[in-house]
């Protein structure tokens, strides 16, 4: 049986990976600071490590003895493009790699982003994996000194190396403050929901189908960079007005109040032919699924407060 | 005043960076696992840190309270194009950048190498600082990522960071088993020295004008990526038959002997048009002279012995 070591174990993709792993046959050990849910895992094996400390990592990941390692854990708060922290999670992501492989790992898979690549001259095409990389933010260059580091290591080791590269993600368990968290929070306060004008085009992939491409690929033999995706384009502002309209307030809608963030390219989207012809994957949940998961998800988590 | 940390100051360039130093109207701090030597540095401010311990090295580094850092550190033993420790000191070069800049530090400049770029189809042209970079190595992978961080950190913050790129080096105080150093050892104990057919040519730069470049690069505003060494490119073959004329004893000299080592270019030269017109710096040593002063060093480690 496999044993899949998951860090980042108790975020938003990582709950979800958590998910998608507890449906196969697969022993999980799961690392993270906090408890990775609320909900029971009774077949889980969950170790509360701070991954920013290298010696309990070494620790934790020689004693756990796992085969294949999935590396989600990051930090995404509040200013995660620019912040200091960045520098801290190559550092942990450096350190887990060389821990994982000398403690026997033979499989290792990552959490990459879109913020990898060059985002000026994008035009209306599809990313590719092997488009240019040029980060223009400390987090994108981070995951990319991550990546690159990770390959060349396991090029040179022996270990399979893989990386699923994420553009954008939605569905139940995302935290407060992100766009549909912050929509519903003021529509169900029935408070003005005010936005950008949202004109930009993502292909957000449901948090669900995520954690399975995530836990697909870890169990496949692929290597390299992999695009994960919906294939389902859509605005910002189309996506906030299903939104507020399953959350029976369109009129608290307020698109274009907010002024537009820079940098953004009009359309980033993912190319996903590797995923869907090489991983075999093919997401099950549509955008309308995972607006109502969320908006389910939220409004229970407030009713448990 | 200005208060200059280097990091790795008992390395073959740390040294020579810390002679250069010495010259000017600085003040220093050295950072190394190891005394920095055995020469008498009275006005050196020297502190015991193993940099692969973060919490030592925050430590140390918000301690020192130094404007500038002269990032030198890492492990280039025998082996090490591959060596995992590349990962680990990855991970301390960017806990090393965080520590500093929140301590204070405004200037930041790292030793880069040749081998964080592309090596395939250079054909006889020198290597600019733009020239595509794709690391065939760990080492050069792991040095290709701190650059990347440390410029887009320091694009964020405001700290300067300059990056001085070393294709090759040469002179007294390398390691033993180097190309040099072992011609050497060879010859004076009066055995063949067998080595490669040497065609590759390359620049070694005089590691006493390396340090002073170095030097010359913390005080200057300069920032991205600089190109350093001597412009006199020569073959590796022209190198070890003037250090066996040196030695006395080139009729023990057996070029051709030991089989290539694949993947090294015919031809690995950098551009210093930057090194030149924008940091201002000529170097002062010639070949003869580098060999001369390596030899002379390694003949007085000898007799100390």
């Amino acid at each position: 049986m496999r044993r899949v070591l998951v860090t980042g174990a108790s975020g938003f993709v990582g709950r979800a990976v958590l998910d998608a792993l507890a449906r196969g046959d697969t022993e999980v050990v799961a690392l993270s600071r906090r408890p990775p849910s609320r909900e029971s895992r009774p077949r889980l094996d969950w170790r509360a490590v701070d991954m920013l400390d290298a010696p309990a990592l070494r620790r934790a990941v020689a004693e756990v003895g796992c085969d294949t390692c999935i590396h989600l854990a990051w930090d995404v708060g509040p200013g995660y493009w620019t912040s200091p922290a960045n520098l801290d999670w190559l550092a942990a992501g450096a350190t887990l790699l060389r821990a994982f492989r000398e403690a026997g790992g033979t499989r290792f898979v990552g959490a990459g982003t879109c913020a990898e690549h060059d985002w000026t001259g994008i035009g209306d095409a599809a990313l590719r994996e092997d488009a240019a990389r040029r980060p223009a933010t400390l987090y994108g260059a981070a995951k990319a000194a991550l990546w690159d580091v990770a390959a060349s290591y396991a090029a040179g080791t022996g270990l399979e190396a893989a990386w699923g590269v994420v553009f954008h993600a939605i569905g139940p368990g995302e935290r407060a403050g992100r766009l549909l968290p912050s929509i519903v929070a003021s529509l169900d306060a029935g408070q003005e929901a005010r936005c950008t004008a949202g004109t930009q085009v993502q292909d957000p992939i449901d948090v669900r189908d995520l954690g399975a491409a995530f836990a697909r690929l870890a169990a496949s033999p692929l290597q390299g960079r992999v695009n994960l995706g919906r294939g389902a384009p859509e605005s910002v502002a189309g996506i906030a007005r299903r939104v507020a309209a399953r959350c029976g307030r369109p009129d608290l809608l307020r698109l274009g109040a907010l002024p537009a963030r820079a940098g953004e390219p009009a359309r980033l989207v993912p190319d996903l032919a590797r995923m869907r012809d090489e991983l075999g994957f093919v997401p099950c949940h549509d955008l309308e699924d995972s607006i109502a998961a969320a908006i389910d998800w939220q409004r229970a988590q407030g009713a448990e407060r």
